[in-house]
């Protein structure tokens, strides 16, 4: 954890291990196939990473990546996937952020198989929702996965691990150069309060819809670690109101999904 | 809704009545009684107040009351109950501040019924906890209940009504003697940051557990009348650790349930 850094108001990278008890039910929910058996044993490896900067100019970024190995009761191999994802979260609306964000990632997955980065990023777009705002999206996406399976797409479990590993060191790719770019940009109260208000979604996101939240919040797993993702500072306003073409609403409209990979970059 | 104020820094009252049909799963999670049938149709009436002051001095507190009734496929009544709950959430730890508001509904409640008050600030206690904090409390409690129907306590219809409106009349009473007295209270950044803190432990209770929101979150009811009671500005801490005797330490001592009425002040 990194808190109250100059640059990074808050940034954490959490790592972990975790094995237990797979009942039935909650196979079900995990989408784990264990056939007809009553319970299971799962264990999962997981590692994320989010950023917060200070700058309102410097977008929020987030990166997770996951492997599960469900055994049966006689510690026999019965399902195993990877599972992952990366995605962006503005405040101030620069479109070429969310273009090299994107066509960063949409490189990375060309690597490993053609359909990775379109099939991804449209899951991403389905993911990252607040449905409870009109399916409003909490960023502008990136790619999201999850039960990958070895022998998907014709990739053994080795191939789809170089995949998976490509996407864990994806940062310093597809956020460092936003990052730095980025850092000397002014700002004042006008897009800090912006960026209080969008990290209040970022909050209501991970707390009412987020997988892996409601995963650990039922697994009594640790608490600090399971919410390290929510921001150091969040703003709620009551129906904010912004005029068109204001930042606050070409932000709004950059939530949309759209193919920032395709697009010809206008004077916007 | 009250934004910005000098005094309050967010402070709203939301007037709702809602009705449609009650399918028998939605019947049962609400604890309605629709006996056998597929279906019913429910109209719900309430009121909620919730008041964020600026002042970490000054606490946090909130009202609801609701009125449930519920009407077969004929529209002939099957079912009718109230509930309600009013709750004080404290920065600064002054024990007299809890002590005031639990006794002001003690003799609320005892005007109508003598296991009102021991019932519902029992209830209360069990109420606004954050489980996934390790049953951590959102505040000092106050009063809770819900599906109080008539024939309740030997009380018709008209006597729980009576209870039930001197409940959501009752903030000047509980509420307003501690604004008055702590609103001249000096403060300064490690009052504020603790507010802030706590306030985010009220976030993750009404986008985590609150019944109510979570209500408003599966009916599509309007979400910013929904999510009204989110702090204007909340913050999350990594693993804080207090010393013993801090500001800090003693809040988090004072939310251990306890018996508020019956004690005698000491020199804290």
């Amino acid at each position: 954890m990194l808190a109250e850094g100059s640059s990074l108001e808050k940034a954490g990278v959490n790592r972990s291990t975790v094995e237990g008890v797979l009942p039935a039910a909650m196979a079900q929910r995990l989408g784990a196939r264990i056939g007809g058996a009553a319970e299971a044993r799962f264990f999962v490896a997981g590692m994320s990473v989010v950023i917060h900067p200070r700058s309102p100019m410097i977008p929020t970024v987030h990166l997770n990546v996951r492997y599960f190995e469900i055994t049966d009761a006689a510690g026999e191999p019965v399902d195993a996937w990877f599972g992952g994802g990366t995605d962006l979260t503005p405040t101030y609306p620069y479109p070429d952020d969310a273009r090299h964000f994107h066509r960063t990632l949409q490189a990375i997955c060309a690597r490993h198989h053609p359909t990775f980065y379109p099939r991804f990023k449209t899951w991403c777009d389905h993911y990252f929702v607040n449905a409870h705002r009109g399916d409003e999206r909490r960023g502008v996406g990136g790619v999201f996965f999850d039960h990958l399976r070895p022998g998907e797409a014709g990739l053994d479990l080795e191939a789809l691990l170089t995949f998976w590993l490509d996407l864990g060191r994806s940062l310093p790719a597809t956020y460092g150069p936003i990052l730095d770019r980025r850092r000397g940009e002014p700002w004042g109260d006008r897009e800090r309060r912006l960026q209080l208000f969008r990290r209040g979604r970022y909050v209501e996101f991970n707390l009412v819809h987020d997988r892996g939240t409601l995963f650990g919040l039922q697994t009594n797993a640790r608490i600090e670690s399971v919410l390290m993702s929510l921001p150091p500072l969040a703003a709620w306003e009551y129906a904010p109101e912004w005029g068109p073409g204001t930042i606050e609403a070409r932000l709004m409209g950059m939530l949309e999904p759209r193919d920032w990979v395709a697009e010809v970059p206008t004077s916007s």
